[in-house]
């Protein structure tokens, strides 16, 4: 394949219309549902080498990392990205964040500082589960602010993804985009599994009934912030396996850019070697 | 098999010879190393399971959760533990924290500052990569704090266990038990291995000089903190296969005995159901 699956799922760069993106799409997908998911757990053991290295690079003082922000409508798949994708890579190099609906304390901040708390340390890889972006997407949906003060917030947004971008952090925003339709299945499914049941609440179906001007809170979303150097990606979400490859293939592709090196000695192997082979076996 | 594998690795009460202790031994094994490695491939899907149960229970409002402290001396394997064991579990349920030498701002606190912090959430595994047992560990060997300061950290040390588990944190402690040789073995194959190198430093064979005060210092705090509620584990860890074995089977038989259970939807499952069939599919 000639161009990288970043260039091919790259929001497109002014207006965007999610209804001209198919959530049921698998461009580049490398066959079906089987070989695709096999393409998966090799891009995984790829991604966990990379990893592996930029660890070890922030390890002995290197500062990059990565952060991948996971948004999407409820039941869109972040938590399968994160078990499947994420799940993958060795868990100590590895920071989950989730965000869910500000505390009081948080509140009373502004809505940058518990993110802030929260961007990777060196040679981590993040995740983001929501993020920042709810104080534009719920935050605008629901009035949580005034117009004025989230209308401020992409100005903002920008600037502080620019701020880590210059600390080190590699910033991949991946938007799952499902349908309306598909939505309403998959919360079926969740109703009508015990095993899924703790994860549905009431609210899930009023926040559904918002679904056009969720829509078109992303579309905003990811126009006004979509910038080279946090870009945006719209991941079609509808098949699982599609998305799952996709995500792991955009950060397989990332850390294969950064091509993290593992540091080299600062001692002398070989000197460290002989007090190791010269110390009595006196214990 | 008749006990589990707790009683059989619990750490003697009384006093402690960790000479007396084979750390290449592999006691209840299920096999050799491949039946063995097979037998944890099992446990850790129980594992995932039982985890996810947790995570549930957590989610809606259960205060539950596990911390494993790992401890042991360089090379013992606490890495391949987080890797091989903890890596089975979904990431969005494991909060890990390592604990390095302490930076200044750390040092200004008292010692259980930063461990309080890294207390897991509701719902979680959470893995102390070296915890607060190093200040009475190296702060022993190499005198970092007064004499009666550091006596005075196991009763502190047994107070605030106490306080956690009170709070819902069921505390699983495994000392990684490895032989002077078997270290030696594995700073020789670190030196031998570009992409290890990175993790050896010079000052590793000080500390490797001072093993006996080491193992001493082990042997009291393990004497001194092997209480019930937050009992110590002595893992042969000689064999890298039985020692992942053991802290999978060990931990997967405590989620057993927490028996975590999915809750309960506290809505109208049906009622939910038909208010997703009978929308309208305007959108």
């Amino acid at each position: 394949m000639a161009a990288s699956l970043r260039e091919l799922l790259r929001a497109p760069t002014g207006p965007v219309s999610l209804t001209d993106l198919d959530p049921r799409g698998k461009p580049h997908a490398p066959g079906d549902k089987d070989a695709t998911r096999a393409a998966m757990v090799a891009d995984g053991e790829q991604l966990a080498t990379l990893q592996e290295r930029l660890y070890a690079e922030g390890f002995r003082g290197g500062r990059r990392r990565v952060l991948l922000v996971l948004q999407g409508m409820d039941t869109s798949g972040k938590g399968g990205v994160i078990r499947h994708v994420v799940g993958a890579v060795n868990p100590q190099g590895v920071s989950i964040a989730g965000f869910k609906k500000p505390t009081e304390a948080e509140l009373r901040h502004h809505f940058l500082w518990r993110v802030r708390r929260q961007v990777p340390e060196p040679g981590m890889l993040g995740v983001f589960d929501r993020s920042h972006y709810e104080d534009v997407l719920i935050g605008r949906v629901r009035a949580l602010a005034a117009p004025e003060v989230i209308e401020k917030r992409y100005a903002e947004i920008n600037r502080f993804e620019q701020q880590q971008t210059d600390a080190g952090v590699t910033i991949v925003k991946c938007f799952l985009h499902i349908s309306h339709w598909e939505q309403k299945e998959r919360l079926l499914a969740r109703l009508d599994d015990h095993a899924k049941q703790w994860k549905f609440e009431p609210g899930d179906i009023d926040e559904r009934a918002l679904w056009p001007e969720y829509q078109r809170a992303y579309e905003t979303a990811v126009e006004r912030t979509n910038t080279d150097v946090a870009p945006w990606y719209v991941i079609p979400s509808d098949r699982k396996w599609y998305r799952n490859w996709a995500i792991g293939r955009i950060l397989r592709e990332t850390l294969e850019d950064l091509d993290p090196r593992l540091p080299e000695p600062t001692y002398d192997v070989e000197e460290q070697r002989l007090r190791l082979l010269d110390e009595g076996n006196s214990h």
